[in-house]
C-alpha cells in the first residue's frame, strides 16, 4: 500500500541502534512531511559523510580528513595518549574540553563471549605509539565494566615494558549522583579510593 | 574537533521527532561505521524518496505516485471513505487489513490553542467527495482526545446534508488492556457502550 521507496526508507531506519519499526515510520513521516528542510538536506549531509569518511591511520578516529583533525593539531600536548574504547567515548572526553593530549581508538574491549581478541583491536599501533619518547603518560578511559577491566588489565601488561606511566580514570561517586541509588561496587569504590579535604 | 560534514549530519539527525542530540551523535556513529550497508543506502533511498513523494490530489495521502495507490485502486469499496487525522493513522488502519475502502487526511484536527482552523485542514475537499452519489459511509477515526472530539462534531455538522451515513470508530477497553490501568474515562465509555453476548 505504501510506495517501495518509502517502504525502503523504513525499512533502512529501523536497522538504526535504538529505532524499531514504529519509529522508523514516524521517522519516515517526519522526513516526507518536511521534504524541503528535512528529506533533502539528511540525504544529502549522508552522501557528503559517506564520501569524506575517514578512518585516521594513527588513532583509528572517524574524520573527514586523514590524519583526523585531533591527531594534525600540533598544538595538543604530545605527552599524553589517551586510550578509549570507541570513538563516541572520545567525542564524550572531546566535549568537556579538559583533555589536550592525543587519543588512541582501540574499536572495542576484549570479550571471550563475543570472541573478540587482542589481534580485533588496534593495540600494535598502541603499542608502536607508546614507544615515542616523547609520550610520557598513557590514560587507560574505559567504560568500566567487566570486558572494559579486562582489556585495561592486558594493557597494562602490553604496556609495561615501554617507557610510559599509565593511569586510568578516577572511580566513585558521579558527580550529582546519589548515593541510595549508586550500587554497592561503586560505593566500595569511592569509599576506598576517598581523599582527605581538611 | 569534529569534520563539518558530521556535524551537518549530527545536526539534522537531531532535528527528527524523538531524537535529541545524544541520540543523533549514536545515530550518526553507528552510520558512520556502516558506511557501505547504512550511510550509502540511506542517502539513496531519501534521495529516491525525496525525488517521488507526492501528495495525493483526492485523499492527500503521500506516496510516490499521484493519485496514490489507495485512491487509484479501482478494486477498493467505492461506498466508505475513512476519515483520519494523519497519514500515520491511515497507515496504522491498512496494517490491519481489514478495511477496504477509501480515505481522506485531514492533515490535523481543529485546535484553538495551535491556530488551526477548518480552513487549515482538507475538509472542503471532503464534502465534495461525500457528495459523490456512490459514497454511502462516512467513519470519523479521528483520535479520541479533546481536539479529535471537536472536529468530529464540526465534520458532523459540516456533512449533515450530504446524504451519507457517518459513523464513528467504537470507544471502550482495548484489547488486551487490563481495567484496573484504564482511566474512569474510557471506562465509563465502555460500560455506556455494552454490548449484550447471551
Amino acid at each position: 500500500m505504501i510506495g517501495k521507496e518509502i517502504d525502503t526508507l523504513i525499512h533502512l531506519l529501523s536497522k538504526l541502534p535504538g529505532i524499531g519499526p514504529r519509529s522508523a515510520r514516524r521517522l519516515a513521516l517526519q522526513m516526507l512531511k518536511q521534504k524541503d528542510h528535512l528529506l533533502m538536506p539528511l540525504s544529502d549531509a549522508l552522501r557528503d559523510a559517506a564520501q569524506s569518511i575517514k578512518t585516521c591511520p594513527i588513532c583509528c578516529n572517524l574524520d573527514t580528513v586523514s590524519p583526523c583533525n585531533i591527531c594534525s593539531n600540533n598544538e595538543r600536548d604530545k605527552s599524553t595518549i589517551c586510550i578509549v574504547e570507541q570513538i563516541g567515548d572520545l567525542w564524550a572526553l572531546e566535549r568537556t574540553k579538559v583533555y589536550k593530549g592525543y587519543y588512541h581508538v582501540l574499536g572495542g574491549s576484549l570479550s571471550a563471549l563475543d570472541n573478540i581478541g587482542p589481534e580485533d583491536l588496534s593495540i600494535s599501533g598502541l603499542v608502536k605509539r607508546a614507544k615515542d619518547t616523547e609520550v610520557k603518560e598513557i590514560i587507560i578511559a574505559l567504560n568500566a565494566t567487566v570486558d572494559g577491566q579486562t582489556t585495561s588489565h592486558y594493557l597494562i601488561d602490553r604496556l609495561q615494558y615501554c617507557d610510559v606511566n599509565v593511569t586510568r580514570l578516577a572511580h566513585g561517586v558521579p558527580v550529582g549522583g546519589a548515593l541510595d541509588y549508586l550500587d554497592d561496587g561503586t560505593l566500595v569504590t569511592a569509599l576506598k579510593a576517598r581523599s582527605a579535604i581538611l
